[in-house]
C-alpha cells in the first residue's frame, strides 16, 4: 500500500552539552533533505539499528531551539506577523499581579506572533485537503517510513493529525493516527503547592530524552505564561495545554466567574505562544452532569468538573460548546489541533462505559465533524479507568462515533487497587487499547492519585508508556515494528550483552541491573549470567542445538541427521555446558 | 450457581515478631471452624474490608510453622510414616560432597516422611472423584467464598488443583483453576554465582507478606536440599520445584549423564520433603528439538534445554516422557501435582506460537490425560514472550488440547525491548492471558534477563503480579472481585486518604508517595492533594455536584430541579472550590 522513501544518512556529532546521547552506543543521525533525526545504535557485530527518535537537536534552555519550520511556514505566504496580544500580569497568576512583576522571564529570541492572512486557513488538514504535500508531511513520512502521499491522505480524512502551531516553528513534525506508530504524551506542570519553572523545563528535556512524542503543560499555579514560554521555546515535540486551567486562575479559581471572553482571550494568548493542541471540554453538556451523580467517583477530570460547576452555577449550556465554531475559526488561523476533552471520563472501574461517559463521547463525535468543516485537526480524549473486558468497546465506539478521528487515552487503568503502581495498572490497559486502535497514549506515572511526578517519575512514566505503545505496534503488525524486538532478542541469544543494553528502552537501567550481580567487565562477554550461572544457561545449550542442526536444516533433514549428530555430540565431549 | 459459606469471625492478635501486619490498619482474622486467615482492613468510616490473605500464621524461621493439616491427613488413615530415603551429601551439591558436611542444616522439627499405604491414592483429585469433600476443599471454599461441593467438582474434573503434598502439612490449602481467583507464583532460589540460605528464606517470607500464592524454589547451586528444607518448613503456601535442576547438579552439570534412576531418586527426595508441585519437562520430545533450530532465541527454558541436550546426546526419547507413568504412581503416593513444563516456550516475540511450542503443547495435553488416569493433579505451563495479538490463542489452545487443566503462564512479555522493565512488559501479557482463562501467573521481576532478583525485586514482582491477577479477576467479572476496587475508589472520592493507603496493594509506597509532596499530617484529611492543589480538585467539585443533585435523583428529576439548584448554588456562595 505504501512505499518507503529512500533516506540519505548523515552522521552528526553530539555538540550540545544539554543533549548527550543516553548511551555510548547511541548516536543521532539525520535522514533526507529535511534532516529528520533518528537514533542510531551501533552494535558490536558491526550492524546498526536505527530507531524513531523524538530527541530533536537539543537546546540550551536560555537560548531555545533553532526554527526548523520557519522557512516552510514563510514559503507558503499565507501568514503574517502581527503585534499580538500584550502579555498581562494576570497571565502569570495572582502572585505576578500582586508583585507587579513577571518572574524568571524568558530572555531568548524575541518574536512577533504569526497568524493566517485574512481568509486563509493554515492547518495541515486544510493543505492536505487541497492536495498539497507540505514539508511537514514529508518530514513525517521519513520518520514513519511511508510515502508523503499516504500521510497527506490520512491527514485529509482526519484519521491522523500533525499538531503544528505556526508559532512553534521549533517543533519537529510528528503524526498521530492509528495507521502510524503509537505515540505517547507526558504530562508535566506545576500546581499551587509545588514546582518551579526550572524544574518544569528540566522535566521537559528529561521526558524527551526518554522518548515522549508530545508533552502537555498542565500548570495550574503561578507563572503559567512564563513557564509555558520556556517550555515551547525548548520543545522539539508538540506542546498541549488545557486552557481552562489558566482561565480559571484569571478568575481567582471561581468557576462561575468564567466567561467565554476570558477563555477566548486565554486561547489567543496560548495560540500566539505556539501551543500545538488544546484540550477543550466542549462535550460536558448540562444534561450529562446529573448522569454522574450516582457514580462511585463522580467527575474526575479537572476540566470536566470546572465546566460542570460552571453549567450548574449558570444553568446554561457549556460555553465551550456554544462557542465551538468561534474556536474553530481561531484554531484554523494558527493550526492548533483540538484535543476534545473527556470531562466525564470514569475515575473508577465501576464507572467505566457509563451513560455520562458515552453521552459525552457522542457529542465529541458531533464536534469532530464541526471542526472538520473548518479543516481544523481533531483528536479525541478517552479514559481513564476501565476493566480489560470493556477496553475494546471504548475504542470501537470512539472510532465509530468520531469518524475515525485519532483516539488519545489516559491509560486506562485496569484496576483501582494499586496506587503507587498506576503506571503499571494503566500500561496494561494502554497497551490493550492501543492495540485496538488508539493513536496516542497519555502516560501515567507512579505518583498518579498521590502527588505530582518528579524527574524520576517522569522517566518511569515515559519508559513504561514507550513499552506499552511498542507492544501495541507489534500486536498490530505495524510496519517493521518487531524488528526492534528481534534485534534485541538476537543480541540476547548471542550473548552480546552490550548490544542488549544499547537496544533497550533504558540502557542505563538494564546495564546497572546486570552489574548488580555480575559487575566484572568480562561478564559482559560471558556466555551466561547470574540468573542461571554457566551450567544452566539455556541460551548456551540452545546454541549448541543450533550448531549441531545448522540454521538452514528443515526439521525433516534434521531428523535424518540426528543419529549421526548425536554420535558427534558425544565425541565432542558430550557436554553442552561450559564448566568454569 | 454457588452458595457462600457463612463464616464466623475471630480476631487474632499479631504475636509473631516475624510476621507483623504490613500496615497499622491491617489485621489478620480467621474465619470458620477451619480458621481460614483473611486480612481485615479497618477503615476510618467504621467499615471493614476483608481480603483473601496468603500470609499464613507467620513463623520463626528456626522453628517453622505449625502443622495445620497433620490431623486431617492422619484422620484419613490412608498413609503411613516410613524411614524414607537417607539424605546424601550429594543432595547438597559438590561443595557438601567435597567438605563432607551439610552446611546450615535445618534444626527444627525432625520428622519421618509419610506416603500412601500400599494400594492407596492420597491426591485431592482422587478424593474428589470418590465424592469426598476433604477439609482441604472446605478450607479453599471459605477462602474463595464458594461451596465445598463446587470445589470438589472442579478438582474432580481436573479444572482446578489443590497442590498439597502430605509431607507439607504446614501448608494452607489453596486452589488454582480458572473458576477461582487468579493466583500468582514467585520464583526464588540461589544459583552457582549468588545467594545464601538465609537470603532465600527471607525472600520467601517477603514474597508471602506481599501476597504470593505459591513459591518456586529454583535453586541450582550448592545446599539445594537444605535450602528447600528451610523453605518448606516455613512456607504456608505450596512450594514448587524443577527437580531436573537438582538432578543435573548430581551429575556434575553434564546433561548426558542424567538417567531416569538419578532423576527418580531426586523426585523421591523432594516428595519426602514436601514439595507440592514439580515442573516436569516431559513434553520436550526428540522430534520437536529440531523445530527450534531456526528460532530467534532457540530454547530458553533451562529444563527444556537440559532435556533437549540429553535427547540429542543419546538420540533417545526424553526419559521423562518414557517414564511418565512411573512418575504418576509416585506423585499419587504423596499428592504432588504436575506442573507440565513448557520446555519449548518462546523466548522472543518472534518465536511465539510456533511449531515447536504448539507441538509440545499437544503432547502436554496427552500427558494431562495420562496423569488423570492416576488421579494425579495437573497444571500446564505456558509462555513466555508473546505479542498481544497472539496471547488469547495460547490459552484457547491450551484449554482445548489440555482438557481445561489449569494454565500457568510466565508473563507473557508483550515486547522484548525493555529489559529492566520486564515486570511491566510481562504484566501486560499476564493480565491479558489471565482474563482469558489462565489460572496462575508466574511473576517476572525487573531483573528478568539481567540477574537474580533481590528482596526489592521480589516485592516489585509480587505487587505487579497481584495487580495483573486482580485486573483479570475484575475483567472476568469474578465473584465480588471489583468490591476491592470500589472500596478504594470510594475512599479516594471521599478523601479518606488513610483508607486509600490501607486498601492499596502496597500501603507503604502509596503513603510515602503522597507524603513526598504533602507530608503534613493534616494533608491526609485534606480534601485535595498535590496533583491539582485545592482549587483544581475535581473530586471536590464533583462532590458538590452530588450534594446538589442528591444520590437518588434520576437524571430526569435532576433536569427538572436544575434551574432551582442553580439558583441555590449561587446563593450558597457560587464557588465550587475551597480557596485556601
Amino acid at each position: 500500500m505504501t512505499e518507503t522513501l529512500e533516506p540519505t544518512l548523515i552522521e552528526t556529532p553530539e555538540t550540545s552539552p544539554f543533549h548527550k546521547p543516553v548511551h555510548e552506543q547511541h548516536s543521532r543521525i539525520l535522514k533526507g533533505d529535511l534532516k529528520v533525526p533518528f537514533t542510531r545504535v551501533t552494535l558490536t557485530n558491526g550492524e546498526t539499528f536505527d530507531r524513531y527518535a523524538t530527541e530533536g537537536p537539543g537546546s540550551q534552555p536560555e537560548v531555545g531551539l533553532p526554527l526548523l519550520r520557519q522557512e516552510w511556514i514563510e514559503a507558503r505566504q499565507d501568514t503574517e506577523e502581527y503585534d499580538g496580544r500584550e502579555v498581562q500580569l494576570l497571565d502569570n497568576g495572582r502572585t505576578a499581579l500582586r508583585s507587579g512583576i513577571h518572574r524568571d522571564q524568558w530572555q531568548g529570541r524575541a518574536y512577533k506572533p504569526r497568524r493566517a492572512l485574512e481568509g486563509k486557513n493554515v492547518s495541515q488538514m486544510h493543505y492536505a485537503r487541497q492536495g498539497m504535500v507540505t514539508p511537514e508531511m514529508e518530514y513525517v513520512a521519513i520518520r514513519e517510513g511511508v510515502t508523503a502521499e499516504f500521510v497527506r491522505e490520512e491527514v485529509a480524512t482526519g484519521r491522523a493529525i500533525i499538531p503544528n502551531n505556526i508559532n512553534h516553528p521549533e517543533s519537529e513534525p510528528m503524526i498521530i493516527g492509528k495507521n502510524f506508530l503509537v505515540k505517547i504524551n507526558a504530562n508535566i506542570g506545576n500546581s499551587a503547592v509545588t514546582s518551579s519553572i526550572a524544574e518544569e523545563v528540566d522535566k521537559l528535556t528529561w521526558a524527551i530524552t526518554w522518548g515522549t512524542d508530545t508533552l502537555m503543560d498542565l500548570s495550574t499555579g503561578d507563572d503559567i505564561h512564563t513557564t509555558r514560554e520556556w517550555i515551547i521555546r525548548n520543545s522539539p515535540v508538540p506542546i498541549g495545554t488545557v486552557p481552562i486551567y489558566q482561565a480559571l486562575e484569571k478568575v481567582n479559581g471561581e468557576a462561575d466567574k468564567l466567561t467565554w471572553e476570558i477563555f477566548r482571550d486565554t486561547v489567543i494568548e496560548q495560540c500566539e505562544q505556539g501551543v500545538d493542541y488544546m484540550t477543550i471540554h466542549a462535550g460536558v453538556l448540562l444534561r450529562y452532569v446529573p448522569l454522574t451523580a450516582n457514580r462511585v467517583t463522580g467527575i474526575v477530570s479537572r476540566g470536566g468538573s470546572i465546566m460542570a460547576g460552571w453549567c450548574l452555577a449558570h444553568h446554561q449550556e457549556n460555553f465551550l460548546y456554544t462557542h465551538f465554531d468561534e474556536l474553530c475559526e481561531i484554531f484554523a488561523k494558527y493550526d492548533v489541533a483540538f484535543s476534545l476533552g473527556d470531562g466525564l471520563r470514569p475515575g473508577a472501574t465501576a464507572d467505566a462505559n457509563d451513560a455520562a461517559q458515552l453521552g459525552e463521547l457522542k457529542t465529541l463525535g458531533e464536534l469532530t465533524r464541526r471542526a472538520w468543516e473548518y479543516d481544523v485537526q481533531v483528536m479525541v480524549e478517552g479514559p481513564g479507568h476501565v476493566p480489560l473486558n470493556l477496553v475494546k468497546e471504548n475504542v470501537d465506539l470512539q472510532q465509530d462515533w468520531c469518524h475515525e478521528a485519532p483516539f488519545y487515552t489516559l491509560g486506562p487503568l485496569a484496576t483501582d487497587i494499586a496506587p503507587g503502581y498506576d503506571h503499571i495498572t494503566s500500561a496494561i490497559g494502554a497497551a490493550h487499547i492501543a492495540w485496538h486502535g488508539t493513536a496516542m497514549l497519555c502516560y501515567v506515572t507512579p505518583k498518579e492519585h498521590l502527588g505530582l511526578p518528579n524527574r524520576d517519575d517522569v522517566k518511569t512514566g515515559v519508559i513504561t508508556y514507550k513499552l506499552a505503545a511498542h507492544s501495541a505496534d507489534v500486536a498490530k503488525g505495524h510496519r517493521n515494528a518487531r524488528d526492534w524486538d528481534d534485534a534485541l532478542s538476537k543480541a540476547r541469544f548471542e550473548f552480546r550483552w552490550k548490544d542488549q543494553f544499547a537496544l533497550s528502552l533504558d540502557p542505563h537501567t538494564a546495564e546497572a541491573f546486570h552489574d548488580e550481580t555480575l559487575p566484572a567487565d568480562n561478564a559482559k562477554t560471558a556466555h551466561f549470567c547470574s540468573m542461571c550461572g554457566p551450567k544452566f544457561c539455556s541460551m548456551r545449550i540452545s546454541q549448541d542445538v543450533r550448531d549441531r542442526f545448522g540454521a538452514d536444516l528443515t526439521p525433516e533433514d534434521a531428523a535424518l541427521g540426528m543419529k549421526q549428530k548425536s554420535e558427534e555430540f558425544i565425541e565432542l565431549g558430550a557436554s553442552v555446558y561450559v564448566v568454569p
